[in-house]
């Protein structure tokens, strides 16, 4: 039986949704591993609409999980039938849907709060002491959670110092990190990179995402 | 200067646009190679809208061209503002879009027209005799502008009998291929790969798509 990584993704679109090419790498870099990716969302409205050509909001309402569904060709469950129990591990890619449409840290900062179902399937497995995947801005998530169960970890989103002072406020301690690197907290197996944080090559966004994902199936 | 690979994308998500995963390491192929990707599509209606879960239509209208910058970051461009000689090479990822946005295939099949922008450069780029790569079922709007150009082609989209058939009534040689693997059509410099024509893990897609982009790029 190959190792169950369970793939949070938040809509399909760096500016409303899921950074999508660091979505598809995390699927790649599973595979490699011989691992199965089992990719789910939450079933909600998308926080709005945006052109990614004009950035600007446009008209219309999107649902996170039936676009998260464009990057997995249908390959998707509700976030809310996953429980820690099913996975090995859990691996969040970027975007600002993670910001937007799993949390409201876009919008409040330090003061955000996490999708319920996000919270408790992260707060589970964080518990159970499996490991967790963090790319680009998850980590503001990662660190929200933790903060509600008492935990303080180590955590990278490359080297913004508004994002990292927000983690900060939320007790993470910050580490800066260039594009192709991971941090990694051994104590709460936590792996964290930077990827579209530091936006470069996607060759080097790609080599980021590849150490996490092989770092997060040895330790699970 | 690095080479600039033009890359056609049909739309965001395999059921009514551009396979996401296909595009993603279609650009990760190219800059891997230390070439550029040029990224276009045309700005059109999409046939319909799909729901990739259900796979049922869905109401609302979308814009190729706009849902195709969710994939690049927004870092594309109007296919009508390019020209043959903008470019060293042309790559179109496959998906649904393909047959219903840049040409009306999965209608009409070899009796199909595309898309006059699609049609314009792929002509252009063939006349000139650059190198191009046709991706999954992008093979079905090359055969019909090669058709038009009164060049007899040689191509692959796997093994499925239906679509080899329609490509040889558009004067195709279709050869079968597996996921992993190329054609190469060396006279007209055509490289074409099945990817998820032949759903299967996606590192071996990766692989057939690495080695039709560097055969591209080497012979560009």
């Amino acid at each position: 039986m190959s190792k169950k990584i369970g793939v949070i993704l938040s809509g399909c679109g760096y500016l409303d949704g899921a950074e999508i090419q660091e979505s598809v790498l995390t699927l790649l870099a599973i595979d490699r591993e011989g691992a199965s990716a089992v990719c789910m969302a939450p079933d909600v409205d998308q926080m709005h609409v945006v052109n990614h050509i004009s950035q600007e909001e446009m008209p219309g309402q999107r649902n996170v999980l039936t676009e998260a569904g464009r990057i997995v060709r249908g390959q998707i469950q509700d976030i809310k039938t996953v429980s820690a129990s099913d996975l090995d591990a859990l691996i969040l890619p970027g975007g600002y849907g993670v910001a937007k449409n799993l949390s409201d840290f876009a919008v409040k900062g330090a003061d955000c709060s996490v999708q319920a179902d996000v919270a408790r399937l992260l707060r589970d497995i964080l518990k159970a002491n499996k490991p967790i995947g963090v790319i680009c801005i998850a980590p503001a998530v990662m660190a929200k959670v933790a903060q509600d169960s008492g935990e303080a970890v180590t955590l990278t989103i490359g080297n913004d110092a508004d994002t990292a002072a927000a983690l900060g406020e939320m007790g993470v301690q910050h580490v800066d990190r260039p594009v192709e690197d991971i941090v990694i907290d051994e104590a709460h197996k936590i792996v964290s990179t930077p990827a579209y944080m530091l936006p470069d090559r996607l060759s080097k966004i790609e080599e980021g995402i590849s150490k996490l994902v092989h770092a997060v199936i040895e330790m699970s």
